[in-house]
């Protein structure tokens, strides 16, 4: 089911910058009995993404109820996408407020019922650093449709991707999270790449939890060199990579504890 | 009007990539009499950006004869746009090929009405470089719709664009050439910025005339010590830069030449 504006519908305007400019963010999230997983997180990027683009974040109680009118009974995945609506040819931000949001679900994906081990590659592709985009996610996703492009193997779940200086961003759809000698570290991504909020659950746990994640630049040695390396997104959850490429892992017990912190104060 | 893959339609899918991911690419172009102007150029930007992106282009009679459709019984505006269709969930291409096609009329603009002389400002956003994406006029557009939105002065035509080492890429709408000293020069766009079909089209005939824009490097300080500093597009034709912040430039004479050159053979 799909709701444009609250309405039950299939399309948008074919004039809506979302699609001419991809003016717009989204949200992907997990379902459960009709009700969104860790919303107030979810609600919180998504109005924290509308801001840095300069757009107008739907109400929050407003958002929620149509999550809960599109999603299954069962276990589901809910998209919203918000757009700056229908305008005029041109850049130009148009006058007054009338973005678009679409709401609608989606089966769980297979991958997400079975949380077995990740298989990745590394990607040739280097993201491009545009820090007034970076941790956002906005519909301007062309870099990761060429990742993806990369392989067709199925049994390659996902890509890991580097910025053009080098620097590991994370997955093509996820967030990396590498354990070494007892400690935590996420890459920056204060230049590209989308801050996702399984990322944001981890790192307030963690802290919590007194094994902090350290945010910092890490090239692809270090994920080499790690104990264990992990990808997490709303969808996945977090999951071990048991191999990258050539390179295979065997578990050294991070990844439930993970799951563990990702998991423990359901929202 | 609007066509959408081939029949009258105000709207497409909610699930197109083009909307999800802006995965898909674009034109703009005039109609004159209701038929496209310099048709042989956008087609060929148009399929050369298919392949960059990996979708298929639409047959070209069929487009052509979708844009006269579409276009205006005097002069207007005629925008394609191609996407890689409704697809599932997921950065991965979808299995065959589904391209959604949509071809649209507008009015032609006012300031493309009056050939004005332009008044630009710098814009303070950096490009960021992907030379993956460089020249592709793709639905990716949210640098240049953060860029526009810098000024809402509406004196201002154009603001001009740096990547992020520092070098000029050309306007938010618009590419630049400069004239120096008997020389034309324009921006080298393999790491960011869209090749415009109006720079092509100039590159050919200059060259033809035996006085040829050179691609290279260009710093900001080299547009300022210009002898004259021109923008161009599909829409806009040549124009002149008359005043750029506080710098103020008179007429050099090429913004003439350089508009016969484009129009000389006129498809």
């Amino acid at each position: 089911m799909t709701l444009v504006n609250g309405h039950p519908a299939e399309s948008v305007d074919a004039l809506d910058r979302g699609l001419a400019y991809g003016d717009g963010v989204f949200r992907t999230l997990r379902t459960e009995a009709g009700q969104p997983l860790w919303w107030r997180d979810q609600y919180a990027k998504l109005a924290a993404d509308c801001e840095a683009l300069m757009l107008a974040c739907p109400d929050e109680a407003l958002l929620r109820t149509e999550v809960c009118r599109v999603a299954a009974a069962g276990e589901g995945v809910a998209k919203i996408m918000i757009t700056r609506g229908a305008g005029a040819r041109g850049y130009a931000l148009p006058v007054g407020e009338a973005c678009t949001r679409i709401v609608l679900s989606a089966p769980l994906p297979e991958h997400a019922q079975a949380p077995a081990d990740i298989t990745a590659r590394w990607c040739t592709l280097r993201l491009a650093r545009q820090p007034r985009l970076a941790g956002i996610k906005h519909l301007n996703r062309l870099e990761n449709v060429l990742a993806r492009a990369e392989w067709d193997d199925p049994a390659i779940f996902e890509g890991l991707l580097c910025d053009d200086s080098g620097a590991v961003v994370g997955g093509v759809m996820s967030n990396l999270v590498i354990a070494k000698a007892g400690e935590l570290f996420t890459p920056d991504l204060g230049q590209c790449g989308v801050a996702g909020v399984a990322r944001t659950r981890l790192l307030r746990a963690m802290e919590r939890r007194g094994i902090p994640l350290r945010i910092g630049r890490l090239l692809p040695d270090a994920i080499l060199a790690a104990d264990e390396v992990m990808l997490c997104n709303s969808v996945i959850g977090v999951r071990r990579v048991g191999r990258l490429d050539d390179v295979t892992w065997t578990p050294a017990g991070w990844t439930p504890i993970l799951n563990d912190a990702l998991y423990e104060d359901v929202d």
